[in-house]
């Protein structure tokens, strides 16, 4: 099982429109360093899922019929847009699952156009090919879902943004859930009181109550970036930064 | 008096994703027959107005300072995109005038971030450097107005879209404007019952009810691109089809 990270920014991306910040320098220099909206994606024999789908040119990335479906984890704009112009599409029906949000975004839900939109509910496993998908509350300004994803072979990747913390059901499901690596958004530096995402501290107590065996940080605000740049904390073996393009391929695991 | 139409296209664009008519193949082999989301930039003697911000690159466009105002038709997606990503930048506060619409579109006045919204109001001109707006009233799904726009030595360009028809008072207004130039929506060919938009008869009534020097046809479908493909129709002199990235030099004008 494949994960691809598509786009790893927070809300605003980076560079961040204006900002002199050396993240976001550096982020103008060199596009390695360059984090565009939310977007993953799960590939595995045939399956092919999107995860959340912020990037504002899906139309122009995936031909018609490549995706399998789309799973939203929540309704802000910087996880939808790439949706507005699919919508117009002419092209067999994409299933695209979120959260239980009657609002949706702007018009979403009035105009769905090529967009067949399912209602996805906690703990509800449900299929996409051959992998399992168990929707997670997690802890947001607006209807949140994570995703627990499974191969046949045991193959486990928990995608969970965005929150701020995980809700002790959550973290329950996960601790049981074998071996596995998550993604979880970190979008700030330490931070005295973090606000709908998890700051770096926040992120990696998620991580251990989960106890993922990798933690990819993604959702990531230039302030992050900028302070991993001008302090180089130490990361913990079992932490990575995750960065628009890069891929991880998820072992099967028996236990 | 400068105008640039940035993006011409109506939601979803040319080529619409996974149309194979003659339009949308053109699209995909010649970049000059994409037509994106709707956007044109107004400029005069330093004062550089946006007309509608759906180009979702407008933070990569655009360097911060750069823009004197943006103003909106309304707040359909399609119009409005760009702003999503702009609204987090760190720079002075872009004024963006739309007209009275509480609901505006997604999260955009709840989370404005650098974006000073103003309620711009039918026949209530305002000034934005050298360029005096009047906003015009138009007939869309959505509250919608359009702008007509003049430079100091009459230089006259009206931004009309999107609207199906124009009312009394728009029309009134606009015959005793003097000369100008003008933009309409123009997104489907000759149609029975055009909805919400201008179809090709209807374009032209506007056209002529306003009594335009030349104009523009903007917001236009692949379905109009495609009729013209196959149809080659006699086109009036005072007609022209926009296309993204062209502009037009508005001339003084003593009446």
């Amino acid at each position: 099982m494949r994960v691809t990270f598509l786009g790893t920014g927070a809300a605003g991306g980076v560079p961040l429109y204006g900002c002199e910040c050396a993240a976001c320098a550096r982020g103008r220099q060199d596009p390695r360093h360059v984090r565009r909206p939310c977007c993953a994606l799960v590939e595995h024999d045939g399956a092919r899922v999107l995860l959340d789908a912020g990037l504002t040119d899906l139309h122009e990335r995936f031909a018609p019929g490549f995706l399998t479906a789309i799973v939203l984890t929540h309704f802000h704009p910087d996880h939808v847009h790439g949706l507005f112009h699919l919508r117009w599409g002419k092209a067999d029906a994409i299933p695209v699952y979120g959260p239980p949000d009657t609002d949706g975004c702007a018009d979403l839900f009035k105009h769905p156009g090529m967009l067949s939109f399912r209602t996805a509910r906690k703990f509800e496993a449900f299929e996409l090919g051959a992998l399992r998908l168990t929707p997670l509350p997690l802890v947001h300004s607006k209807p949140t879902l994570g995703y627990a994803i499974e191969g046949p072979a045991g193959e486990r990747f928990a995608y969970l943004t965005d929150t701020l913390g995980l809700p002790p059901r959550t973290a329950g499901f996960l601790r049981s859930w074998g071996e596995f690596e998550m993604a979880i958004d970190c979008s700030y530096p330490p931070h005295p009181a973090p606000n709908n995402h998890n700051d770096w501290h926040a992120a990696q107590r998620c991580a251990l109550e989960a106890g993922a065996r990798r933690t990819w940080l993604t959702h990531v605000g230039h302030a992050l970036d900028d302070w991993m740049i001008q302090h180089a904390p130490v990361v913990p073996s079992h932490i990575a930064l995750a960065a628009d393009g890069i891929f991880t391929d998820v072992e099967p695991c028996l236990r």
